[in-house]
């Protein structure tokens, strides 16, 4: 019963996703056509949008309009799509496959794949410039900036890139994490509360909730690719290590009071994924 | 006398310009340093500063308030830089130097000059957010954002990948340098008017001066670099293209009134300038 309910809003919240992101897309038919493809090819059509759904699902929790989460949302998503193109380029990751078809470099070319990436970050913050109420605005972007640049996704990458090349161990592994992966899931869920206007507690208990969510996810990526936590620990380890976090993110939201039963079933599908 | 007068401003913003961008950029000693690094060497010490230097030259003309149009003004060089950093990467120009020194990805490699550029274009908007009226931060976002896209400098990029490959004629060259180098030069000056709060009809008087200036720098840098528009005219003729330009820039300026001077010159020192 709970599982129907999960798949129906997820089905539901990421046809609306889908949606938003094809009509803010620039079109493939104007000029110029190719990167416009490239990005459209990108962020359209795939990706399980855990982020954007993140976000719907905190400003539901207080109330918020879906209208205005929306675009926090797709913002969101770009900057992960972005973020993916440019880790699966030659000079980074070196990726022929993303989401079972083409790498964009792959399809378009290292030089379109470049510049789709840049584009699709721009886009980000000029869909961020379209909401409404200014104080939001720029408050989206604030946050969202800020979870994407050095401190956050970006530092994370450069951080992975020298761990590469050093020792490796679980502080860095788990700060690593933190930036890379968490920290864009954090910002996902702290938009939703932006969006709907909570007080500064709420946000800090919500940013919480997210980054516990960010970090168990990553967990069970590496459970699944059999990779970065699996080269420190046992699968039961990890998948423990992934259960405490879920746990203590559950911990973060009953306070809160609402209808948070979505946010615990999202929370427990994280902790079940298989793919 | 107008030349000693105009040194002296360019020195004057000039440093501002440096001051404020060696402040906004995140130190060297934050974690991880390497990308910080790269991100500052990028920045800091070199570029004639013209599209910063615009802003507030625009911003002045309308008595707006220097402090508060620094912020746009570095928003932009950021921008710029981030292009520079992509642009000369291998996969697109391949270029070993910029301003005299190894080009960022020469210095620090590929992948962390990649990462340099989504640095400072994800830090361009940061910086946006923090400017205190919330009305301005989103409009400066807006049109920085659209500026340069794909609408814009991205899309500009992309035309000049593909000319590359096919026919070469004038109508075609326009349409890139419009995009690829004007319309960043535009959004400069469109942003100090922002800044300074002017009415629409002057706002695209403003962006209209700065688009003709944007072309004609970089018709004068194609007579410099013997390149571009030297393809397909002599450099006299590109000279005069250049200097009708200016002359349509400065006639958007004079029905405006105010202390235009400065802004003359800047004009007439871009149709003259030997780098």
């Amino acid at each position: 019963m709970n599982t129907k309910t999960l798949e129906t809003y997820l089905q539901e919240k990421s046809a609306l996703i889908e949606e938003t992101l094809d009509a803010y897309l620039p079109q493939a038919t104007e000029t110029p056509k190719t990167i416009h493809e490239a990005m459209r090819y990108s962020v359209l059509g795939g990706g399980k949008r855990i982020r954007p759904v993140l976000t719907l699902a905190v400003s539901e929790l207080f109330g918020g309009f879906e209208e205005e989460a929306i675009i926090p949302a797709c913002a969101v998503e770009l900057i992960h799509s972005y973020s993916l193109i440019h880790d699966d380029l030659p000079v980074m990751d070196n990726d022929d496959t993303r989401r079972g078809k083409a790498s964009c470099h792959k399809k378009f070319g290292d030089a379109i794949a470049l510049l789709a990436g840049d584009a699709l970050l721009t886009h980000a913050f000029q869909l961020l410039a379209t909401v409404k109420n200014p104080e939001k605005s720029k408050r989206f972007a604030e946050v969202l900036a800020k979870a994407a640049g050095t401190e956050g996704m970006i530092g994370g990458q450069v951080l992975d890139l020298e761990a590469a090349t050093k020792d490796f161990d679980l502080l860095k592994l788990d700060e690593v994490t933190l930036r890379k992966t968490a920290r864009l899931i954090e910002v996902s869920s702290l938009l939703g509360a932006i969006s709907a206007g909570v007080d500064e507690t709420t946000e800090r208990s919500i940013s919480r909730f997210g980054r516990y969510l960010g970090i168990a996810f990553q967990v069970m990526d590496d459970i699944i690719d059999r990779d970065g936590y699996l080269r420190l620990m046992t699968s039961d380890e990890a998948k423990n290590k992934a259960a405490v976090l879920i746990q203590k993110a559950k911990e973060e939201l009953s306070p809160l009071g609402g209808a948070r039963e979505m946010l615990n079933l999202i929370s427990e599908a994280i902790l079940n994924r298989k793919r």
